[in-house]
């Protein structure tokens, strides 16, 4: 592995940008690719077979820069894909953005009780109940599938009454069973984390994946003394659409003009 | 043209099976072709680059079947994508669901004052009112991004309060400019239907682009002489993408078990 070489970060969309900000926060020396699957976003309502044949064909462009290491900051990948992308290109680190919250929540929670919301999906994987269950079988984990989340943060409705009603009517379960911490298991539900404090109460700690990602990315880099020193730091961010609508959100999610932004057709970048 | 031959109709995703159930209805010895692209759902985010090569790709697909017509039931591509398809594949005929609601908007309005609700590529792409107001000068059109109406369909919430509160913010700016007439210009909004009406209550027609569409499909079959009298009367409805999530949604679009049902990779079925 090269010191000099970039963190390549992918989402299926701008979500993933949340992670992005945080590392680029937590490691400033770094060069960091971004890549967002916008022309095929959100993988959350896809079946596995399809987020998989699609998290391939973006490492397979990714790896085309050499990455020290790849950050997939996108939770249905996480969920769904990791073990693929690591058998098919086995010479890469991968990080996920779903083993980070998970450890995080572990050490939060004092009851044992630990809710999860997140995409059709991500949900449907059942990943967080069993990596959970894995480390500590006395653990319960209570999950939502929650689909209308995404479009929300998209409008930028992170506040107000139809939010509010959206997210008690996705909460209100888990609330029952008395979990003590929330994993926020999408890179868009960061942008709702005040109202969804609002709703859950106080005594419910939020694990945010943005964080404690990040936070996972600087280990292994200080680990591996793989730091950097890169002077210019812009990022780059690359998108297979770039929709007029698309780029407006995208501000909410990474506030700077100091971006590299290119556009690239994913589907002939590589075979899957 | 060949009277045997399918009638193919296409959407971004399932959306469209409302305007093919209504064709079925309309036409039932016609054999039917339907393709939703399950797998890069939605467009109506996407720009218009990308949704006309994807429309491309789809149009290539169905061509194997030598459709008598083909049928955009999918809003965001009859606004963007209409003409690259036609001058793409001349040698085919193609129904639009654009052209035949403001036929019918401009028959019932009486005040001249059309209001039309549709996601933010069609919105965008002003076919409205260019259209319209093509036909005649003198029509006042007012337009509303819905960004939100998609998902809050696909999760099946048609009504209640949630929904209440997303559609007046939508549309409270067109009634106050007094329209008579809505265009409903996505193939999801009629499943909404009974909310928009008692939201705009009953002096605003709705226009369901479902209904005008089989309409203009079968005055084109008729006219040509064209009509078949297929016995089977299953049709066949290809997908992109299969996943568990959507296909409970499907059901709630076209409620009936009697479909051949296929996934086909969209990507690999034809070079743009």
């Amino acid at each position: 592995m090269n010191k000099k070489s970039p963190i390549a970060i992918f989402d299926s969309g701008i979500g993933g940008l949340t992670v992005a900000k945080k590392i680029h926060c937590l490691l400033p020396g770094e060069k960091i690719i971004y890549f967002g699957d916008t022309a095929r976003v959100p993988y959350g309502t896809k079946s596995p077979e399809t987020i998989r044949q699609y998290a391939i064909q973006i490492a397979g462009f990714l790896t085309r820069f050499d990455p020290k290491l790849i950050v997939i900051a996108c939770h249905s990948v996480s969920s769904l894909g990791r073990k693929f992308l690591e058998n098919r290109f086995s010479k890469y680190h991968f990080v996920d953005v779903i083993h980070p919250s998970i450890e995080e929540a572990i050490n939060i929670t004092k009851n044992k009780k630990i809710g999860v919301i997140g995409t059709p999906a991500t949900i449907a994987s059942g990943r967080y109940p069993e990596i959970i269950r894995k480390i500590d079988r006395k653990m319960c984990v209570y999950q939502a599938s929650c689909p209308l989340l995404v479009p929300l943060v998209e409008e930028g409705w992170f506040k107000g009454d139809v939010t509010e009603a959206v997210l008690e009517y996705y909460i209100s379960d888990l609330l029952k069973k008395k979990i003590d911490t929330l994993i926020l298991g999408c890179t868009h539900y960061p942008m709702l984390k005040k109202t969804i404090q609002k709703i859950v109460g106080n005594s419910v700690n939020l694990v945010d994946a943005s964080d404690a990602t990040a936070r996972k990315v600087k280990f292994f880099i200080i680990k591996n003394a793989l730091s950097n020193s890169y002077k210019r730091k812009f990022p780059t961010l690359y998108f297979s659409d770039l929709p007029e609508y698309r780029k407006k959100i995208m501000n909410r999610f990474w506030k700077t003009d100091n971006f590299m932004i290119k556009k690239i057709n994913i589907e002939r970048s590589f075979n899957v």
